[in-house]
């Protein structure tokens, strides 16, 4: 049996290899037929695996550091990581990616640098003029797959289009649904149907292949009317980060009714199943783990405050995009699409060099 | 002492005198220093006042029906609206604070329709290019002002300051602070801070005479980081309805959880007391009502699905902002920054022609 490899930058996000060597192990644990790869310093990797309890064998077995001196700082500026970090644990885990070492890569580092780093090393899919982070969010129906969440602040309707393809075909891959909604996040004042972007997204999207379902509003998100939602990077992160924003706020306001007298106490404790059943349903780190779309390779970004539970999930969702098969089956159609004239290039893109030097591959 | 006078469109909301009439009557009960003008059709309104099961003498004293034969629909277009409704309760309504006969009007109706009518009635101030939408928004500090919610689907950088002035005028005003801190909303990616249109407002920002404080982001509205948070109308327009949607959405999983079995059912009647304090603090009904700012008047939008409670609300705003003689602060203050050069005007502005006229005026 084919073992999936994934490697882990272990030294990204807030705290490094406390959280990450701690899910890797877990992970490890719970998927027999994985290996992972932990990409860092080697002495911290393995003063992170010595701090943990106990570890079985074979969990060990399957276990491999790899050494990468550097570190890319949480608010490193891109180029300097993609020119002077070649030897971050950032950039070994993607070059593991670009080797064919390893079938997926998982970061909880700095978004810009691992985004540019990814597709500087990986580069972008035929036909795709830009790499899109897509989220996986709760909703009414069950998930929700939504992007850009924060890869390009400015965007055209010819890359609005291809973020929904490439949503629609990972939200395929993985739901296994043959043929998801897509929905345009727009507004819904009827004054203004949205700004110039969507409206000619729109007409893209309503003679494309694709499933479209018209336009949908914030509310919709969480709605579940679509399968996927396609909007520009800034209003997606604004979107997602508000979104984060009043749950938690939401969750803290419950706490605090629920803590102001020892009566209530009393009642939150009687109430905790009812509590434990509300707070797992909205608890975001199980939603962690967003996946860099557009690139030859899987990478999946993790939160960089993720806990251990938190950092799991993204190693998770890793796992599921390789084993999908979601890289073969992205490329076949981005490609199919291409050739077939159905990926429309946009002309404003400062990216049209490189992607076309890359099609000619 | 002097009546505040309200003009009310009874008609407008997606059910009209049903919920606009009885939320009169009880802000009239409530508030024995002013009027209400229920501006619509006769009919209608008396049936609604009728349907009342008893109103004290008092109230009704304070009570005026202004006939408005028609009706402008919830999606009936802007156009539309101004050139062929001039007999519309909205447009009535808004005709009674441009002839002084009140000092605010609150509608529930269409949004493009309200905010184009309330332009080409009321005017803008000199030096505003476009009216934005403001609404308060519950935050872990109390409560936060955000513009634009939607009035604009695109937006200049000069519009942006615009918005920032108004909205931290709105905030001092009506919560007596003298000099609240305004934050751009913005996105986090280390790799792109922002687009060229928020790069620049942030420059003209900085430099203005309000208390700025930088860019925030999504999470930053929740948590109160600042007083006031200015973005366009697109992203204010999606953040709004997101955060509605995930709301409403933690708030059904909550009372799921509780209505599984009959003891969770249980439980949930012994913690009443949290779970409705947690009601109360989450419950977006108390902030409904927002301000249609820029213009030469006073103009609350109220949300077309607003309740009697909620609705209620929308008039205790179009009071406050009345009682805190907005209109006149914010008018001397834009008269003022406008004479001293401190309003950037808008180069791209599709209004030039026409504020330059009002300036004129």
């Amino acid at each position: 049996m084919m073992q999936t490899k994934i490697a882990i930058d272990a030294m990204g996000g807030d705290v490094g290899p406390s959280v990450t060597v701690p899910a890797a192990l877990t992970f490890l644990a719970q998927s027999p037929d994985c290996r992972v790869l932990l990409v860092g310093r080697t002495g911290d990797i393995k003063a992170a695996l010595s701090d943990a309890r106990s570890v079985a064998r074979d969990v060990l077995s399957r276990l491999e550091i790899i050494e990468a001196p550097e570190l890319v700082g949480m608010d490193e500026d891109i180029r300097s990581a993609i020119r002077n970090k070649k030897r971050s644990s950032m950039r070994v885990a993607i070059d593991l990616v670009k080797s064919g070492d390893s079938h997926a890569c998982v970061s909880a580092g700095n978004t810009g640098a691992l985004m540019g780093t990814a597709k500087f090393v990986l580069k972008t899919l035929p036909g795709i003029d830009r790499p899109a982070i897509c989220g996986v969010l709760p909703s009414r129906k069950g998930v929700v797959y939504v992007l850009d969440l924060g890869a390009n602040a400015e965007s055209t309707s010819e890359h609005l289009l291809q973020f929904a393809i490439m949503g629609a075909m990972l939200c395929s891959a993985v739901e296994g649904k043959p043929s998801p909604t897509v929905g345009l996040l727009n507004i819904g004042s009827e004054e203004i149907k949205g700004n110039e972007i969507t409206k000619s997204a729109g007409e893209l999207l309503k003679s494309s292949h694709l499933n479209f379902y018209g336009n949908v509003e914030g509310t919709d998100i969480y709605k579940g009317t679509t399968d996927v939602v396609v909007c520009d990077g800034f209003v997606g992160n604004v979107m997602l980060k508000a979104s984060e924003g009043i749950a938690k706020m939401m969750g803290d306001f419950l706490k605090e009714e629920y803590t102001k007298s020892p009566i209530r106490k009393l009642m939150a404790l009687a109430s905790l199943p009812a509590l434990n059943g509300f707070r797992a349903r909205v608890d975001h780190r199980q939603y962690n783990g967003a996946a860099l779309l557009g690139l030859r390779g899987i990478v999946v970004k993790s939160h960089g405050s993720a806990d251990t539970f938190s950092f799991g999930r993204a190693i998770l969702r890793a796992q599921s995009e390789a084993e999908h098969g979601l890289l073969g089956k992205i490329s076949a159609e981005i490609e199919r699409l291409h050739r077939e004239g159905l990926l429309v290039p946009s002309a404003s893109s400062d990216e049209s060099e490189s992607s076309s030097k890359l099609a000619a591959e």
